[in-house]
């Protein structure tokens, strides 16, 4: 949320979660596991608010699949924590768009990553990104 | 594992799973809903073992998607554990077939539960099970 | 949601979930055992609603695994569907405690459940369900 | 299995997965997330092949979390496919692990990565990996 000028910053969003129960593992913590599927949730509501239904991506035809995800963990997350993440993206070529996310808890670095998708005809085949993403960034 | 004949045994089938990592909780026991995913694996080595490959099924045009779930927990299974789930089939009509699992560790039971699952065309339709399936029961 | 007087109806509640793309599975749906952690979810806003926190009530030594699960799916989930988790509580006897829930997309129910867990301590022995619990019954 | 001599090789190992069914999504294929899941599976059996039970080690106070984690998905894993996870490790510093790994299916690239570990006590405070894991180096 503090991105600076410099940076290829295209857009922001922010998404809250809740740690679940099931998420924990015998650690007491957040299994690492389920930081990849928040940040899959975080994307499809940086879509929604900036005005693309990834539901309607799909159904329209155009998938965006991770083809890379790299996570750092700098702090555990516990049950019943509630955690910010925020996400800013980068176009990378015609049809890839990165994500780059942190996890916060108050103010705190739990995470961070950076998710890269890449649009895709239901075949596997590589597109466009879609005008609709690319007006949102 | 010792179904008496009175039952109507149709079928039987033993599968092997071990408690992943990312099963647990912070409980230190594999999560309840591990269990659901183990009596599906347990259900399509049924098949396999059966002749049906559930992937060929599908891609033949036949689902079986889970319309009844029942699970009793006994004894709590940890990291590591493997476990022996034994099922038998029993038939519920024209299109519907429940599996009778139990889930034991070292011969002593930790879970018992019906899997009632339903034949349908993929518009989800019920259709009647298939030969290859009834022929296995 | 249309609870009758006759009812064992002790408390209820509500709880909202939206099917995470990562919850659905080949089928094109929800997969039946992401039910089993909504469920869960909503179990235990069930009890931050009602005065306690599960988080707290493990911290002071009070478990509350589940023992017994019975879920009849009625009607699919799809990706980013919104669904509400309505639950009704019931008292077993002293340690025990039935949650009714159904789960409904836009008024019509999905699929309809009953979850018991016991109150445990750490050892897995079972315990009185705690006043905290008792007086929001 | 071809990594060179100029690698800082210093052991390897094979573990084999099957997709589950409920591992896949909507897009027909297995979900990004359960490549994480397979790869600390396979790190516990090298850990096992190469003499130390993960279980063992947690019960003797050695944690060894996630803290860094890449992937690079090259093609796509479908329900029932089989895939072979290799792996070599690589010291860094007196308490981190790198895993590299590789999964293939029928010896075609799916997806590769590397997954770094630090030994840590309950407590979550860096500790020296454990002489059973530096002699399996």
């Amino acid at each position: 949320m503090t991105e600076e000028g410099q940076h290829p910053v295209l857009a922001a969003g922010m998404h809250r979660i809740r740690v679940r129960y099931a998420e924990t593992d015998q650690m007491g913590i957040a299994h690492h596991s389920a930081f990849v599927v928040w940040l899959e949730e975080a994307r499809i509501e940086w879509l929604r608010r900036n005005g693309s239904s990834y539901r309607d991506l799909e159904a329209g035809g155009v998938l965006l699949p991770v083809v890379e995800l790299t996570l750092r963990y700098r702090a555990s997350l516990r049950f019943d924590d509630q955690a910010v993440i925020t996400s800013r993206t980068e176009r990378l070529g015609p049809s890839r768009l990165a994500f780059h996310s942190r996890i916060e808890r108050d103010g705190a670095l739990c995470a961070e990553g950076t998710v890269v998708v890449a649009a895709t005809d239901r075949g596997g085949r590589p597109i466009r990104l879609p005008p609709s993403i690319i007006s949102a960034l």
